[in-house]
């Protein structure tokens, strides 16, 4: 299988700095001993899973939960850790003016600050050199009448027009949709549908981010990975998982097939070459559990459901579709998935260089002791206000 | 209120052959008594609807369900009772070839039989003066692995790209999605923005459908509708409700607040008015109600929602939403729909010459009873097998 | 319509102390001006909201978010505004201990700790003169083999029979239960089957409380009234709406329909008549919207859903239903449910001294001006952390 | 692992005479050749099932579906051919009379009907010597107000009742319960809480039937398991899988973790072992595959399932569970399900004298061609009407 060791070798999956932070629900956020102070350590924590995993080499920041006073030196210190800069969030979602809307608000001052404050991202992202504004509006209502849902479209499109027009020649716009949460009636971005009739109005730099937690019950998520990508528009990935809602439990923790699923999709389409330009990130909240072991485990997790999409038998599977064999198709899928990849994966992490089991290793290194011990005093992370 | 009763009187809603008709679920059709035994007797049926609501005079074809030697005598006979025929529905999903698919099947000659059923459609529509081709795929697959998700998506393009090059200058095709059943596992055309993205490419006389029941649980209905409207790309509705999955059940029984907010947004968007080409059809089954008296409380139920949403303070609700007063605004729209406009709609029913309630007029009327004396003998009409 | 009258007078609905304060999502809390700053503050606020509705004479209370020095004194407060103190609400999900469930904790001291609380609450109850202790547990899981879901309800069990057991003679426990959140796997009692078991193993002083917000989509809350009411275990309602998840909107905001359907199965199982024993309350974030307003606006939802529960014509819904006459019979309902009832409200209101427009008259009131104006300094009283 | 290997030989799973008939949806049954024509030859192909799994030595049957003339003749076909007669399921819904309800039907003359029939399903049971009566009712409404929720219920608690007493010493009422379909508004047993108060308060006899695809999206089975075991009121399962409703796919095709999930309370409550009473049945539906290897294959799938759920290293995992080590303990429980049991099952087919591979098994056996030669002329059985 050599273009399965090949493929996996070059798997690249970006962690996020906020998931290193505190994080919780409306009901209660829980502190966690060791958790960083600043982007930093957020760094740093990011590097640590990256050492142990090696196929996570790039950190997603989100702004201003990230902002230093010199991006250059933030990103000079991730180099010396062995990680680079990623995708840059914004976050337009956490001042008080933004309590009716960032972009779409009905007030024109809050829609010229909320724009202004994406112009800014851009200007961080020549700094950082990062390629990619990831866009997610909390934007939206929660009463019928309260707005005007074609005016707030209206809004959305003039202000992701100004920002389109700003990006540099390597810059894209990743658009992320979700169906609810916090706008409880409607969003201005609530579906797949959504993001990409601006995208495509926007151009060719301008892409679709699928959240997998961000979905209506029931939605066939794999079935949008394929359509998009069929249509060129697909950019990114948001990994995390859920039983309910927007659970950002880790991924691969609440279906595992449903990832597989998922992977076998971004293999079929091509889109897990790097050279595909669809970025892969985590974005997660580890509200009870030990934030960098549980990011390990996530990328691990889709590692495995990477290896298990990769196995398919191509051929195999090609045959049975092609004669409708319903069963025999559906075997042979269905074979992939009941298969232990986690031999294989081990072997490459030791072709590499690295522990064969991150896991283990990562609770021998003592870094989870360490962090306990140093970060003393200080305000943590916190994802949320 | 001038404007809000002349929009009542111009209001159409065309009703569809097939709700005349027995249906049920998978355990059980339950027959009635009465039910049409052929085409000219559902026209006669739906005469009867127009004749007590004055606002359903035209009636959805399905063909073949409908399929009669010359369309031009149907057409004929619809003229003499004060209706038109209207939308061709095709069905490629009832044949034994079909069982993997219609114009998606993997077997290329299956796809060419349903594709030219489509085109057949056409030739019908040529034949009735039909303008809208209605087109539903039952098209998916059960199984993870079954078939190739993608291409099912070329398939799917190709036959409509074969369709749409066949249509006259003034025939559209109206492309219909629904998230599942009969698939289980993907649905070809599962949502608007899929259905969206293939009338884009194929040009200006392909638009979407919205059927109110084909969605996946706490979509936001109203928000398509103002999105397609704004896009330009809606073309037409399938009213109906439901409570759990596509239930089919009468237009406005399950959620009448909804029916409200998609009925406001119509009007917002401007679609109310017939110039807009936006046709509304119902769509339902009356598994265990009486079918013509449940057909007309569709229509007045339809016509309550409208005559609300036509109500609506537009200036108050302007001033409160640039406010961002989200208690006023939401209170101006609650008003209308806590109003009771069935006095409103009695007026004008009786400006028109009509009884101001059609259900008691209906019942008065002794044609359920002439219906179950005159039609025995032959085979009833079913919706199913 | 005497008995609608008496009726709608001897209504009574019992708001939220902590509806007052303020709240959010886990994305952002935004603060109000004029929100109270502490239990005082919060009771004022509510005597505000019973002088408009005058069918509002009780608080919730939250422990400990509104603990004092001296209940007898806030209760002594709360009678001098013409109001008294109701249920009291339990609060075990705030303290780090509960990361990983309060009473069915794995670990023997927090499940000490939160029983411990819990029987604190009935000390509350003693000096405040409250009758009901509800209780919601945020107790769950988010991970598959996270913890042993059996054992888990078996110490669930025990809690709640030792404060069982604490109750005097006039005190009841109110069980709550909710699909998920903040728990994202399991919840440890996640639906009305599981609080139906506990109460009804408990004995005659536990009942149910039906929070309107705790479902899984699809869920038909109306027969779940119907059935607790059958088995006389129906304790207490939580009122609010949602169009997603637990979303908290104001009652009746997101489905009157719903709405209306609930309080008939109340009216229907005589659960309406204070003598039944039943609490009606407001459980509801206002994130966005004033408070006081909103909560007013809340209540004469219920109001409305309630008095069209009343005009439904018995009579004619039972011949139309013993004849099996579907159509008939949903059209006596649906009758009641598209009447206009604000004028009779309207009207009882004046009858009582009360202006007939609550939502004018507080407008008018300048209470909202008043308590901006002074309530400056000090720290606002919070829903969440 | 000799535990693993003896509970793994001891499994038994029940196979539904009607899965072998035709099935479809409300839009098409597609009919396969070879299906059976009568009960003989559903008990011949359920006998195959279990020549090639050894886990599927009984066959359920669904009255009158399997009507025959003499039963005990049936049973002693079924004797020769290595399997023997198991549940029988009652059909109250395909006559014409259950239009609005079968023995809650408003209609006295229904009821009683609806409840002779049941009687006679226990007449069934006598002479083929089956312990269970499994009851499902696809009785509630389509419409609000369409009938009384809570007479349903005393009418549905006065049958249960009767054929409760009819019941002999070693016979059960295993009552099953499902959210929606055919109803559309309210079902009268909607969900296991229903079942459970009704089951409860008939006396031993009575236990709960756990459909998997009869939930609200979202719901969590194994949760219900768990608890049902804990009550002791655990009588039954009803195997398939759903990705939207009540899909009826193969049992394991749409969420194996799920399965594995809900196998894994199974074994921790002791519910495995044959002499807990608990009866292990398949209820699927194979619409577009051919059935008897979709059968095949829904019992490897639950015997994988099984395996995986029987492998969890329960010490290490109630070690991690009780310091609190959420990572720890999921991973404990993911490490099961990541494992490759079919090596395993392979090896005790062989140690019990069955091929390894009882897919690869059957297709070699000629069965399915020779059951295409022989069942020519007859009408197929159908599972619907």
């Amino acid at each position: 299988m050599p273009d399965v060791r090949a493929a996996l070798r070059a798997q690249r999956i970006e962690t996020p700095s906020w998931a290193y932070a505190n994080s919780g629900t409306r009901f209660k956020v829980f502190s966690q001993a060791g958790v960083p102070r600043d982007p930093y350590e957020k760094i740093a924590d990011a590097a640590t899973v990256h050492r142990f995993t090696g196929v996570a080499p790039t950190v997603s920041l989100h702004y201003p939960w990230d902002a230093v006073d010199d991006f250059g030196k933030l990103a000079a210190y991730a180099q010396d850790l062995g990680v680079t800069l990623g995708v840059v969030n914004s976050n337009v979602f956490q001042d008080d003016d933004y309590k009716l809307g960032s972009v779409t608000n009905p007030d024109p001052r809050v829609r010229r600050k909320a724009t202004d404050h994406l112009l800014a991202c851009v200007d961080v992202m020549d700094a950082t050199g990062s390629q990619d504004l990831k866009l997610w509006f909390s934007d939206g209502t929660n009463y019928p009448g309260q707005d005007d849902i074609r005016s707030r479209q209206d809004r959305l499109a003039a202000a992701l027009r100004e920002v389109y027009d700003r990006l540099g020649d390597d810059q894209r716009i990743l658009l992320e949709y979700k169906l609810f949460e916090p706008a409880f009636y409607t969003t201005d971005v609530p579906d797949w549908g959504t993001a990409y009739a601006h995208t495509l109005e926007l151009g060719p730099k301008a892409q679709v981010v699928i959240d997998t937690g961000h979905h209506a019950p029931g939605t066939n998520i794999e079935f949008i990975v394929a359509f998009l990508l069929r249509q060129a528009k697909l950019g990114a990935f948001d990994f995390n998982s859920r039983f309910y809602a927007d659970d950002d439990l880790m991924a691969g923790a609440a279906d595992p097939f449903q990832l597989f699923r998922i992977m076998y999709e971004i293999v079929r389409g091509g889109a897990l070459d790097p050279a595909s330009g669809i970025t892969f990130m985590l974005d997660q909240c580890h509200n009870i559990e030990a934030k960098i072991p549980a990011i390990i485990r996530s990328v691990t997790n889709i590692q495995e459901a990477t290896a298990k999409a990769l196995i398919v038998d191509g051929d195999a599977l090609a045959a049975a579709q092609a004669q409708g064999d319903v069963l025999a198709a559906n075997a042979v899928f269905m074979d992939a998935f009941s298969s232990d990849v986690r031999p294989l994966l081990a072997e490459i992490r030791a072709e590499q260089g690295l522990d064969p089991d991150p896991h283990a290793a990562y609770k021998r290194s003592g870094y989870a002791e360490k962090i306990v011990a140093e970060r003393i005093g200080g305000v943590q992370a916190g994802w949320g206000a």
